[in-house]
């Protein structure tokens, strides 16, 4: 795989959820994608066998991570390992949040058509 | 591995290079390094085993990918996979990019004494 260089202005975003888009960028093993929640927006409690840390840049998130929630504002992190329940609410101001996968969801490559 | 919760303001900053400063959230395979970096902060040439994807939050840096310069703007992302040589320099603002290692770089755990 080559060294990619992308403005996450310009890549095209893909719908997650009402009120949520991402825009992913696909490395090897891991993949960055940076989600846009609006006011209030839900990510319906789900798991998945990968990985997941994040970072939260703008905004605020209620994230219930195995029925207890965790409120997480500008500048927060987080880590969860693969198959932990969790569902993500975004505050009254929104949230933008990076996202990072290990390994890479396919089901969100094939979401982006990429 | 049990989910975790951080603020990054209270992360302790690690020296990575004159003027270039790391705060790192471990993850079982990935990790995340919020790197600081003053006006015209240097990483000098270098390479790792570990694929390497990153997102330019806050001013601008110019990352030489095997001996070819690309500057990043806020909200510019990159992919390298591992063994790729690069060197990354601050913008005349400095820099905040958020970092992402597979698999976890020791030698950071280490250097934060984690």
């Amino acid at each position: 795989m080559e060294p990619q260089f992308v403005s996450f202005d310009s890549v095209r975003a893909f719908e997650m959820a009402s009120g949520v888009t991402g825009k992913a960028l696909f490395g090897e093993g891991a993949m960055l994608n940076l989600v846009s929640l609006e006011p209030g927006a839900l990510v319906p409690r789900h798991s998945h066998p990968h990985e997941q840390l994040g970072l939260v840049l703008r905004g605020s998130m209620t994230l219930m991570v195995e029925g207890e929630d965790h409120e997480l504002r500008e500048m927060d992190g987080y880590t969860l390992p693969g198959g932990v329940e969790h569902q993500g609410t975004a505050g009254a101001q929104g949230a933008l949040v990076l996202d990072v996968f290990r390994p890479v969801r396919e089901d969100y490559r094939k979401a982006t058509g990429a």
